[in-house]
């Protein structure tokens, strides 16, 4: 494993910082260099945070005059375009004139700076959030490939090591599809469980704020500062926040591990598939129980969510339809924004209940088993050009492809991580989902560490 | 006050029948024999229950053998025709054939019969409860004014005595309507404090279950049996249910009365108007101190109630629409449901964040006052054939008067009675409306009951 500072992980680093054995102001030097280095094939940020280095210096100041914070104090983090920021513009990834977002921190970047993190930059994004591509970015293992989104650029600088951590937005799968793609560890909290309060609004009844890392200890780390309640976002509840990281190393022995058969499986690429079987595998092998089932009303998830998305998106852009600016939207967001209003309440409240159907139906499931486990994406990062791939065997739009898997769990409002569990032979990472109760992040990142742990595709970096 | 058995509130009735002193069977049947003897006129029923004497002859029994159930053992209750009964056809107010609705007691319904209550009947509603008169029924206060609605069946029954309780469903207003054309009380107990399974739907989001009655404390009675957690509606919340007899009789001096004066005043009938107005000051008389306040965003709810109910009706009837049954429906109905096709997912998802405001500025109102006091309706019963009305000096749709007052507070799913404050000139009731809180009922029938203590309104019955 690389010792530079900038490949190092929080869990890593923090003790280090603390102790004074690590300065913030090398850690971000050295992701700074990187950035500088990297970040003009990579196209990683939007905007760089002009006092990257001033915060570090203040941080080192208070650490060394023990006011250390947590361990997220020293970190250098990127901000995915949609969250708002008080010293950087927000753009949410639209080059078009006109949008005047607030200048005053979100919610979570609000905590993440209470933390102690250094701020890094924005970091691209999919046009509003609309897509799974994030055009420009480049994907750090083949820079002839897409990073995935809409997080995209908190994806490839988080693997890419232009920044330690990052976050990101997911409301049909934009934080899981970019982890997936870009071998990174992505975590959708259970809907409600991190205020999106600043975060520039998709569709509200879906979007949650999360983070992006290297390592699930990681992840756990940013959770335990971004949960919590923040009467701002209408959609946060109010209820004890655990300390995620006393779920990592507990016993998995006799978990049960649920695996949907219908949907997730027999229709993704057979190296996808094939490393998820061994991911099972792996954990059976590590006492934990298989069972199989299955949710046969996930075959009208995609109508459910494009109903729902089209419409919530189209509302929050009612204003710039009607004053032109949609017209200067990339062309697949501006069809969905224009398509939005094609989509009738009936439409919407049929989708809204086919939610409840699937919540049901995944409470049943979950009386069984206490994890599910999937791969996140069918495929893996694909060319920039490619707009179809051949896919167990038949021809499917890779856009199609990319969230089938992600979107269940916004369906649903389930805490959902994705983490490397291979490469393909062309060395791309393959994301394995694994997914809990409501509220039962700790669950999630219990059994993902359990995985974690024995193997080392986490630790991998790409050459660059 | 009447001491036939008919005339009597459940409060009055129930020691006696506990202690052997009312017969439940001389009870129902003085309550059969006034349904026999005015039903013909006031069509307040669609139904009757065969078995209402033996259920009666049942309840003596049991109390007789020391098993009383509680307040409602032995009382004559008829129920809304949206509500599923098992031993009763179900029709939710259409003579349309095709639609098959479950044998099987709603939750209210199975709850009551739980509770010992003799159901005396299917009552008559506006079709699919989509309108506020309830043809054909006719007002026991002049036969030639109509009852309100949807609930007007259980509005006409309850005050003429053709039931000593009934139940209402409450969308935009449809038991507190008919409560204020009728004159009895109607309670609309919070958005999920009552379990709707087994109700037809109007609207998911608004639909409330709740009685209408003849006395405040005859409310409080049948809120105690229909509150609680229900997993079957997905509304339905899980909170304790206090004993709502408690709040009766309470102190109320130094509770602190709201008046929005904007929306709710101004332009209503004059004589409305001034005897809410008295109603405010009796408050005042009895130590509560009166705070005026205005809340502007009221000014959007009708463009939001519309765009919501229109939108949730026309998606529960999508299949009658396809298959050529909405043609049949009576034409205000059809026109509603064929209307609310072109309602977009947009207007909807609008329609819902205006309720979000809404709640908001009520929840900024609550933090200076206990309850918000308003007429219930801005006009007394009409005349069957009439469609506009001059109101405050202008002419209005009747319709679009009826619901003004009342939609508020289920786009807020705040918690309101009706109950009468006074008569106009021809001899028709005046509703006075009190809300208050979420799931703070008892304040709402702690004031409730403290203004009808000093006042026979609710004592007064019609000459029929």
């Amino acid at each position: 494993m690389s010792t530079e500072l900038w490949a190092r992980t929080i869990e890593d680093l923090a003790p280090d910082i603390r102790a004074g054995r690590v300065s913030p102001v090398a850690l971000t030097e050295s992701v700074l260099d990187r950035i500088k280095q990297h970040d003009g094939t990579l196209l990683s940020y939007i905007h760089l945070a002009e006092d990257a280095l001033k915060s570090a210096q203040e941080a080192e100041r208070e650490i060394r005059d023990d006011r250390w914070r947590g361990p997220l104090h020293g970190i250098p983090v990127g901000i995915k375009d949609n969250y708002t920021t008080g010293d950087m513009p927000t753009r949410a990834g639209t080059e078009v004139p006109g949008f005047s977002f607030p200048r005053e921190d979100a919610n979570a970047v609000a905590r993440l700076r209470a933390a102690g993190a250094i701020l890094t930059g924005k970091t691209r994004m999919h046009e509003f959030a609309w897509g799974t591509v994030t055009p420009p970015t480049r994907n750090p293992w083949d820079v002839g490939r897409v990073v995935g989104g809409s997080s995209g650029g908190t994806g490839a600088a988080v693997m890419a090591g232009l920044c330690t951590a990052g976050m990101g937005s997911d409301t049909g799968g934009s934080i899981r599809i970019p982890a997936s793609l870009c071998g990174t560890v992505g975590l959708k909290g259970t809907f409600g469980r991190a205020s999106r309060a600043g975060v520039v609004p998709h569709t509200w009844s879906l979007d949650v704020a999360g983070p992006l890392t290297r390592s699930v200890a990681d992840s756990a780390l940013m959770l335990n500062v971004l949960a919590g309640f923040d009467p701002a976002d209408p959609s946060c509840q109010d209820r004890p926040v655990p300390d995620y990281t006393e779920a990592l190393g507990q016993a998995v022995q006799g978990l049960r591990v649920g695996v949907c058969r219908n949907h997730f499986f027999g229709r993704n690429q057979v190296e996808v598939e094939n490393a998820v079987e061994e991911a099972i595998r792996d954990l059976a092998a590590q006492g934990m129980t298989v069972h199989e089932f299955k949710i046969p009303n996930l075959e009208y998830g995609l109508g459910a969510i494009f109903a729902v998305e089209l419409a919530s998106s189209t509302a929050y852009h009612d204003v710039s339809l009607r004053d032109g600016k949609t017209r200067h939207f990339e062309p697949d967001v501006r069809s969905l924004v224009e398509l939005g209003r094609f989509v009738t309440g009936v439409d919407y409240l049929k989708g809204e209940q086919l939610r409840r159907v699937l919540m049901a139906d995944f409470r049943k499931a979950f009386e069984e088993v206490d994890v599910i486990v999937a791969p996140t994406t069918a495929l893996t990062a694909w060319a920039h050009d490619a707009k179809t791939l051949e896919i167990a065997g038949e021809q499917e739009s890779v856009l199609a492809a990319s969230w089938r898997l992600t979107y269940p769990f916004n369906l649903t409002g389930l805490p959902a991580i994705s983490m490397p569990c291979g490469f393909d032979r062309d060395g791309l990472p393959v994301g394995l989902q694994i997914a809990a109760k409501p509220f039962d992040e700790a669950m999630v990142l219990r059994v993902a560490h359990a995985y974690e742990r024995t193997h080392d595709w986490a630790a991998r970096r790409p050459q660059l």
